[in-house]
């Protein structure tokens, strides 16, 4: 049979795009209870505070914000990374370090991309953040999956994937790791772990992509050093956002990396810098508001999380369900009681218009069906206490 | 030897970063005359239009401009784009059509990976955009130039390349074309032409990606038919943007695409949707704004070229050199004097601290070395007045 003309195309397709295409996701519009993706607080948003950033701008270095940009991002921006980093973490780190992406997703896709050629084996964790399993897939990444303990990533089982994958002739290219407030899963890696997972990946050569979108939203426990800190072989890139401490929209994020390795990523940013203007608007936004806001946003996502674990406990503490309580991040992960049925528990839920994930999206290679992740962070405290309660007595009457 | 600690990253790089870091370009501070990239004319920028823009999106939808946006972009400015088509070109859309980028460099890049691997052969006009040469070379594209006539690309020329690679068992994937306003050569591809190319298209079984950045700036002769709009086999992906008609720095650009294929290309945004905010701010100020902001864009470019053009005309007129006279656009391409030296040319213009681009920077694979590109769109009238007629002063002392 001859394609008729709009699929004529489709056997042009490069071998990454016949992967497939990216499928909008289903209508969310009626949604009551809104535990699905990782959104933030739209209570916190400055409104205010954009809106006089951008007279601000205009007024002061409109021009500039409205056409081509620097190389490799905003230099304020990136000079504004470098003091976020110092004031939150103590470390010292130069604009050469920094790159400006087109917020996270954008700086793990241009990583990916630097690293990753199509089958080059990676490895992840088991859970691990469903929209870079997408991007990974969409290279053609070759995913292995390593599961998680209350240290982060098991440095004993990925040693032995390393091993294994080379021995085979096929080795690792690349680990990806969300270390500080694991998405889904909760946990922070100690550091003792991630200074062994800096030892294999000098062993075994391997890069490492680290996420961390979340760092900045701790409210409880100690932080611990990056993995970009505490690497001497400049083997690790690391991630970050302004999604979750400005808001998601503003889609402005970073790479931070060995300054050597900043013009390679870049080459992958075929739009250019990210956009000149909406890099001021945020910096003029934070620059004179950082450690406030954050503190406001810690204490907002703190009260969440635990009028969600409210009625965790009130409803499931009986059961032998167990969940996450993480320091900081979006996210419970809730390991259903014995029996309950996805499929049962979903045609519960459906009634209440409540939308969360489920286990399998977050797996390499499937499993984890007897797992859904709750984000706490969009819906309001109310919403976060009766929705959860009515999805805790779903999950209870879903049981065969 | 062993690679020191920083270096050691660049065994693991992938096979197109392998091809070279993406290195900054020279300061250019200090410059008097900027004829080299196509930066817009920065008193045209509505300041004030934007930041009423930005208190406007703040007050009435500012919680969906701060968080995650529409999958291909946001809704109301992909209706805006085929509003824009109507208004124009007379051109039928639907939204489905078009997907939002980061800027037209951005969809540029998104077509190109959708359908060339790495090696494959693709085809361009020679000379072509320089940007669009880097991002083919970064996917590893094999590159084929074919020459322009005053119709636009020569479609026997073309013919015979096509059909040379079909035969060589590498047959071209992608043609890339500057249509209208051809960058840098300056004509506009006749109907005629486009017609013969569009046949090709279809008896080779290739993807046409259409670049047309500046198809509203038109201020002589009649507009053309574009590729998308004559193309019935579903082979044309057209790009667009904001760049020149409202700003660079938004970087808010699209792709005009048949709706089956607007999937696939954006599975390489993985980014997400490009800023809802921004995306909504420029909405905003387009809306209301697009013929009247249009129409005094082309006055002003108009009259750029014709100051750029009386001073080619004042100086080299008595002399062997030609250059276009395009009916819209940003660019002059100039074809120096016979026994032009390019190196005693930038000798001579560096005092002057004037910028210009060489013909080489626009060859996909060598050759114009006696021809420059002059950016008429960024200098003010006083600039374009005396510093092009010192440049043709230098160039007329640049002869051995």
């Amino acid at each position: 049979m001859t394609a008729t003309g709009v699929e004529r195309f489709q056997e042009l397709l490069s071998q990454r795009a016949a992967l497939g295409p990216r499928l909008a996701p289903g209508d969310r519009s009626g949604v009551q209870y809104n535990f699905g993706a990782g959104n933030p607080d739209p209570g916190s948003f400055p409104y205010q505070g954009l809106t006089q950033a951008m007279a601000d701008v205009m007024e002061m270095e409109g021009a500039a914000a409205l056409t081509y940009g620097g190389f490799y991002g905003y230099q304020a921006l990136r000079e504004w990374v470098c003091h976020k980093l110092k004031v939150f973490e103590d470390l010292d780190t130069t604009p050469d370090n920094i790159l400006i992406t087109n917020g996270s997703g954008d700086a793990l896709g241009l990583v990916i991309q630097t690293f990753v050629n199509f089958g080059d084996a990676v490895i992840c964790e088991e859970p691990t953040f469903n929209g870079t399993l997408q991007a990974l897939r969409r290279n053609g990444a070759d995913l292995y999956g390593v599961p998680l303990d209350d240290e982060g990533m098991r440095a004993d089982l990925l040693a032995d994937k390393l091993e294994e994958l080379a021995k085979a002739g096929h080795p690792a290219k690349l680990i990806y790791t969300i270390d500080t407030f694991h998405n889904p899963a909760g946990p922070t890696m100690t550091e003792r772990r991630r200074l062994e997972i800096l030892e294999l990946a000098k062993k075994y050569n391997v890069i490492i992509l680290e996420d961390d979108a979340y760092g900045e939203l701790r409210w409880e426990g100690t932080p611990v050093k990056s993995l970009f800190e505490l690497d001497d072989a400049g083997l690790v890139a690391r991630t970050g956002t302004l999604s979750k401490i400005l808001g998601a929209g503003t889609r402005v994020g970073w790479v931070i990396a060995p300054a050597s390795m900043v013009p390679y990523i870049s080459g992958f940013n075929f739009g250019g810098s990210v956009s000149p203007l909406t890099s001021r608007v945020c910096y003029y936004y934070m620059r004179g508001n950082l450690e406030p806001h954050v503190a406001e946003l810690r204490q907002i996502y703190h009260d969440k999380r635990d009028a969600m674990l409210a009625s965790l406990d009130e409803v499931l503490g009986g059961t032998d369900a167990t969940w996450s309580r993480p320091e900081g991040g979006f996210f419970i992960w809730v390991k259903l009681p014995t029996g309950t049925s996805q499929a049962k528990l979903a045609q519960l839920a459906a009634p209440h218009k409540i939308v969360y994930n489920t286990g399998p999206n977050f797996m390499p290679n499937g499993g984890a069906e007897d797992h859904i992740r709750l984000a706490f962070s969009y819906a309001t405290l109310d919403e976060l206490r009766n929705g959860t309660r009515l999805l805790s007595e779903a999950i209870l009457a879903a049981r065969d």
